[in-house]
């Protein structure tokens, strides 16, 4: 791992770190903030999933999770959304390819190669950063859009793997969206059968998840009728799951949405965490 | 005006304006944030200027002033760092021209005719802000670097149009820095008499400030040489002028500098407005 930039934030420091991953086949960059009690000790850890086009610097620098994270004693990791390089794949829309991941690994050409986000950030990026950063292996996950989609789907999947659960306007239902149907297509092949496990709802429907979820939705938001919220509160509903989806007057999709609740969140991963 | 975009935030708007202006002679955009306190009635305002190379929208999306101005019912404007447009005159240089108006009003070409922030800030923006925006006539200032000398500068030359006053590791000294030589002789001439009218050590040292002034100083700032912070240190301390310059310790120039400090300034701007 070799250090970017190192910032002072909240009396902890924000890093972000390039290394070269053999999952993905190429460099990859990701943010480490690690709080003023990691000094003292190894704390736990917050991922956080970016959405489509973004890469890890977003919501690392308007995401506003510093300030909570230094409160609570957690770690925040903010990985890429793909794998990224001039011999990478790449498509002309902002949905695929480079800043879209969604959080897969690709089994079909030409994105097999790299497109591998799913074995990144479940195996290869967590274990970078818990034998490289001050951290325990004590993982709560969380993400915005698709990175919501991608911290339900990976959380469910691996569920011994995780504490805690949020997400910020999530992709709730791929399978049945534009935001979704593309991409597990041109990742995963025509096969519908394969784009089940990587659906949220479908996932909710077949494990449930062994705590309670936190998801926050603007009510405002411009693509609702992509996120398809009321997919997955309607199979919370049904399970009878523990959690919450709280439809927020007024907000949309943008970061002032994520920046307003980071804290709530923060919060929620750290009473489950800490 | 016209509204470009608006984001729920913290309860509250954070929307961002364009409109002529008069003095720019050009159109300028800045944001606004109002706090959800501004819906019952009009509340007091905190003025924000930027640095170098920054535009409305890097402390707005990156600074996280809208959680402390929502707690404390405070309204924050985010103006332009200068006049813009492909008519306006500009320097290849990032600290000269667009981008770099700092706040002064230019009497030389080919700055003179656009070049007007000083005007813009403390009397176009201010009257259009105080009649069309639901907020009080009283008003704080603050600002980081360029940003930090325009508020002290603007604050000591129009002490009765500010009640409060603070700022992020303001160029504390611009006649003897090459962050205000250069900028000062282009955009006032090479007499210096005309430069001192925009520093803020010999402001301080000929006016004073009828309050308290809060300086935040990162005492890991790659540009302190620049900044210059000791000499309006000393010059508050040959005063006794009341404040503090607070170095803090490992912090940097960015904006995980800024935000991290953002609590404090706008607690103390609302315990001096409200």
């Amino acid at each position: 791992m070799e250090i970017v930039s190192e910032n002072y934030s909240f009396g902890g420091c924000q890093t972000v770190y390039t290394h070269r991953s053999e999952t993905c086949g190429c460099d990859m960059t990701f943010g480490a903030y690690l709080p003023p009690q990691a000094r003292h000790g190894p704390v736990p850890v917050l991922w956080y999933l970016s959405g489509l086009t973004c890469t890890h610097e977003n919501a690392m620098t308007k995401g506003g999770f510093q300030q909570h994270a230094a409160r609570h004693g957690l770690a925040v990791i903010f990985p890429d959304t793909s794998p990224r390089g001039t011999t990478v794949s790449d498509d002309e829309a902002y949905d695929l390819g480079q800043g879209a991941g969604f959080y897969v690994n690709a089994t079909r050409d030409p994105w097999k190669s790299h497109f591998r986000m799913y074995d990144y950030v479940v195996t290869e990026l967590r274990n970078l950063v818990t034998e490289h950063l001050s951290v325990q292996d004590k993982h709560g996950i969380t993400g915005h859009s698709m990175g919501g989609h991608g911290a339900i789907t990976i959380a469910l999947r691996n569920e011994a793997l995780f504490e805690s659960l949020s997400a910020f306007a999530p992709i709730a239902q791929p399978t049945q969206s534009d935001w979704g149907r593309k991409q597990l297509s041109a990742y995963l092949g025509d096969d519908e059968t394969a784009w089940a496990g990587h659906d949220s709802t479908l996932l909710l429907e077949e494990y449930g998840w062994k705590g309670d979820i936190l998801v926050d939705q603007g009510a405002s938001d411009q693509f609702l009728d992509l996120l398809k919220p009321e997919a997955l509160a309607d199979m919370m509903a049904r399970r009878r799951q523990p959690g919450q989806v709280r439809m927020q007057r007024g907000y949309d999709h943008s970061y002032f949405f994520v920046n307003t609740f980071a804290s709530d969140h923060v919060a929620w991963h750290a009473e489950r965490l800490l």
